[in-house]
């Protein structure tokens, strides 16, 4: 992480506090951001939707906005931001919901993990003169749900921001200001090199969890329950992983198809190479293989991400 | 974990102290076991032999044992208790070594991550009259080498015997009771079900990290650096994994040769079946797979190995 982000930063026109700002969703990420909004005094006025009434209710409970609907078009009306926080894979419906009540010089972002589809797929929904403006907070935990969230969560991690060559430079620099004053240092580059970055760094990890821990689950009972017991040796992390929301990554793999099938491949080949050498007793290939993986480790260490 | 080894419990037979242990190998777990000797004063004499002059330069130096040799022979001599701790290669070089030295009742045991070679290549080396008792401390860190290892690795930890039926009952009290001083919790089973166990458990995570950094170190430089920099999102655990000693897993993998491979090949059968439903684009399928495995974190929590 740069050192920027700790020093004291002077107050900049990106910083300053928006009206009303509407959370589509309000999950672990969308309640956490609803926290950063009141404890910085980002927003005059939150308004709250999400489709489940029982959601609804526990995000009122929590106090985590001013207002609460489950028609996402009446949260976006007169909003000056609106910020899609659910599962990717209601984006265009969502678009398609709000666009009539969204006014010119209005700002529409998410928090999505996988970039390149929110242009796709809320880009040409959206009015003249309303800015997208895709954002990805790089952070989360394996909880969900908007009793998960904190206002800690983006300190001191990544938010990328993918708007397209043409997008209009103040509402980036407004969606920036709100990263920061979340803790967070912000980046900005291409959604479809973000895509593939992310697909090394978050998509494969996730999916391997999910497939060595499914691969647990389909044991023998007796074994399995050995496996729960010494977990501690290595298996324990995967489990962590592989608890994150199954609907919130269903959609992640689905939309970075490309990048993941494409990392995935060369995983394989790895790993059959690696299979190999075990199955004809090639400790040489093994032990050069370990011992490259070991700088990558250092140079995690080096920039201070460990 | 059991509640038993947080309750004090009553000085028994198998606790009390040996006169002269050798340890033959220093790194991370045998120079925890001879911090855990000292402190918990379970030797009179603790002889430490390892084939690098450097490494023994380094013990002596920690003040790890009474006395220091390169050769394991002269460690062993009138040894009531011998603890392999060297990379399992090693393993059947050093039964031959030692065996001459070897007086009747004393015991041979070893903390390597894969039991059941130790009977085959170690067994037969040993003269009458020695004990043999192959052990597994569940426990370890990224590091290595004498200056890694610290007393409380071991605490609350597992420790697995795998005695042969026809072993001394109390030669294993013995050491059971060496690793219970250590804060383990000791479990004895047959020594091929703990390479099944621990196949999945900790090998096959080891294998899967191994290969998903070594994919990521072949990237093209500029992605690498940025893989990298956003590696806090599922990425940077597995760097951890990947991080651990080359030598000593390269040797696991070679001696659970039969056991790591089957469970890869369960691995690569559900993995294809997920690649599979990214590539037809089957929801359904994926989130079905991802909330099962939410079930076995659920299991590891309520384990206590969370």
């Amino acid at each position: 992480m740069p050192a920027r982000k700790h020093a004291p930063r002077p107050k900049v026109a990106g910083d300053s506090p928006f009206g009303r700002v509407a959370l589509i969703g309000i999950g672990l990420i969308g309640s956490s951001l609803a926290r950063v909004l009141r404890r910085e005094r980002l927003a005059r006025h939150i308004a709250i939707a999400t489709r489940s009434p029982q959601t609804l209710a526990a995000a009122k409970r929590l106090k985590l906005g001013h207002s609460y609907t489950t028609d996402p078009a009446r949260a976006a009306e007169g909003a000056d931001l609106v910020v899609l926080c659910t599962p990717m894979s209601a984006y265009a419906e969502i678009a398609r919901a709000i666009a009539p009540a969204l006014s010119a010089g209005a700002i529409v972002s998410d928090v999505g993990s996988v970039k390149s589809p929110v242009a796709r797929e809320v880009g040409p929904a959206l009015p003249k003169g309303v800015h997208l403006v895709p954002g990805h907070p790089v952070a989360g935990t394996e909880h969900s749900g908007p009793k998960a969230g904190f206002a800690e969560l983006f300190q001191g991690r990544w938010c990328i921001l993918t708007p397209d060559a043409k997008a209009n430079k103040s509402a980036v620099e407004r969606v920036a200001g709100l990263w920061r004053r979340a803790g967070s240092s912000v980046v900005v580059m291409n959604a479809d090199h973000h895509d593939r970055v992310l697909a090394i760094t978050s998509h494969l990890p996730h999916l391997i969890a999910y497939t060595i821990v499914d691969t647990a689950a389909q044991l023998e009972k007796d074994v399995q329950g050995e496996v729960i017991k010494f977990s501690a040796s290595g298996f324990r992390d995967f489990t962590r992983i592989a608890a994150s929301d199954p609907v919130m990554w269903r959609d992640i793999f689905l939309a970075n198809r490309e990048a993941v099938l494409d990392i995935l491949q060369r995983f394989n080949e790895d790993l059959t190479a690696l299979q190999r050498a075990i199955r004809r007793g090639d400790g040489r290939m093994l032990e050069e293989t370990f011992r490259r993986t070991r700088a990558i480790r250092k140079g995690v260490i080096d920039a201070k991400q460990a």
